[in-house]
């Protein structure tokens, strides 16, 4: 077991250098300079590549060679460095894996058409790995382009929703987190040649990994160890975030305690010394351990859908699924 | 001749009805309706729908019917009103058709997410008309979509820069205005079963049936009728904008009106009352002819281009050149 894990970490970590080097060399010598140093600028900032990671594994598993998917896998990690460009200018964010956002750094039109010409080359490197999949393989990658325009469209409504179920919360974070997973998984199986079965089986994989990893940043935000997090502890309630832990409160909590969450809808937020008072009534109302299991039941029904697969294609996507339930950033 | 303008000018009429109507269905009942209400305010404005009608008549030039091609007509439409939503953004635009633009009448964040919105329905649009020729008309749409992106990006480098050649004016219309022609014309040829002879050929067609498109529009901008025009007239001038003739009158001019034309890149624009003298200033350094030869040597390439096909096919070509030569709006 242990061995497993240090060979699929290393498989990892030789996969997430080629994966770089494909995004660094895929803007150089564009023209011009003004769209493509930006774009530049943030496709080499430090990523996962957990999209790619998927996108390799899940051809892999079908039989195919990583060597047939790397323009793909580079294509999902553009797709993705576009909606983070886009949505850092709607959030009005000013840092991004620790370095200035793009907006920032240059200004909101240079983010703005720089976030479309991240789309439009990831449609060329997709097509790169194309041949008569075309239409399934663009298919895919398309509905998940149009999921995430909707999960952060639903994402936006919250902000001024009085309330927000589980329900709509896990249908929101499908579309603007696992929808993107499903889809990596979708392309790594259809170009790696798998067969209708196996493709749904790891796009189902995808997805609900996808859900899981959400809750599970949803719940680093408040209990994570801030040094090894990077980020201050408890930003989504500063910024009055309907994440999980915040809906499954205030569908606990009663009275006083019920009073004490609906301000930080009403007043849009907290201040950052109120974090560890709305730590403690999350402590209290049970909702850091309902988030660990929804965890868990998630990466469950993802470790589930693969059966399909013999037990040695399944060990990395187990280890992956574990490594992710475990990260602390 | 002019039953044949009445005769095509009727399908010109009919297949607008057409595309409307295809645009107007394809965003409804979609959720969330915040995504996909402003994207239907964007979609129902009054177009020309000439994007459309290139796919249309390339198809049908190839032997292919209407009714293939509608879904990669609409496609295209939703990819210039996409271009059309975040380049009012950068231009803070306020009017767009005699409509507030999108970022006007909702938000910037609005505007950016249901552009990028667009797009992603642009594509699923595209896919459903196409089968084994998917990889070939996905890439010439992506290679539009790339194209569009980099012209844009060069238009606002203009802005900046001290000089520009009418060789790099031309360029850069490439790049923004002509490579979507380009495309319509090649996506409407190939999904109709052209060869590679006649695919070309119609690229070449709205390639060079685009720069010419453009040229005229920067000449409209000075010499059309207020009233018809339905805009200012000198707009370009006002904003500082480096059209053609501007460009041109710059190359021509010595001494005096240099000196007045550069005022028009120190004071980044003009103002309005400043227009008719600037109007005159072309004139006399004939900047407004230049463009007119200009126009009609494009025109002529464009058409020159099809001779590939016979005189009955390439009838409605020449009546579309006409008319936008023509067009005083």
């Amino acid at each position: 077991m242990k061995n497993n894990n240090r060979k699929f970490t290393q498989i990892y970590q030789k996969q997430k250098i080629k994966i770089d080097i494909i995004l660094e060399k895929s803007l150089q010598g564009r023209k011009p300079a003004s769209l493509y140093e930006p774009g530049s600028y943030i496709l080499h900032s430090e990523g996962k590549r957990l999209r790619p990671l998927l996108v390799l594994l899940s051809a892999q598993a079908v039989g195919g060679q990583f060597k047939n998917v790397y323009n793909a896998a580079a294509a999902v990690e553009m797709l993705h460095n576009f909606t983070l460009v886009h949505d850092d200018i709607m959030d009005n964010a000013d840092k991004r894996r620790g370095r200035l956002t793009l907006h920032k750094k240059y200004d909101s039109n240079t983010a703005i058409l720089v976030g479309d010409s991240l789309l439009s080359v990831a449609y060329e490197y997709l097509l790169k790995d194309c041949n008569g999949n075309a239409k399934e393989v663009l298919s895919a990658f398309t509905k998940g382009l149009v999921d995430v325009c909707e999960g952060q469209s639903m994402d936006t409504d919250f902000e001024l929703k009085e309330s927000v179920s589980i329900k709509e919360y896990i249908f929101m974070i499908t579309k603007k987190t696992a929808a993107m997973a499903e889809m990596c998984c979708k392309i790594g199986a259809t170009i790696g040649g798998g067969n209708r079965t196996k493709i749904n089986a790891l796009s189902k994989y995808g997805k609900n990994l996808g859900i899981a990893f959400q809750i599970h940043d949803d719940l680093l935000d408040i209990s994570a160890d801030e040094k090894e997090f990077g980020k201050t502890i408890g930003g989504d309630l500063v910024e009055g975030k309907k994440t999980y832990l915040f809906i499954k409160a205030l569908e606990n909590a009663r009275g006083k305690d019920r009073k004490y969450l609906s301000k930080v809808i009403e007043n849009k937020g907290i201040r950052k010394n109120q974090v560890k008072n709305y730590k403690l009534l999350y402590e209290k109302l049970g909702v850091l351990n309902s988030a660990k299991k929804e965890i868990k039941e998630y990466t469950n029904q993802a470790l589930d859908s693969l059966k399909v697969f013999n037990i040695e294609q399944r060990k990395i996507f187990y280890w992956l699924a574990d490594a992710l339930i475990k990260r602390t950033r």
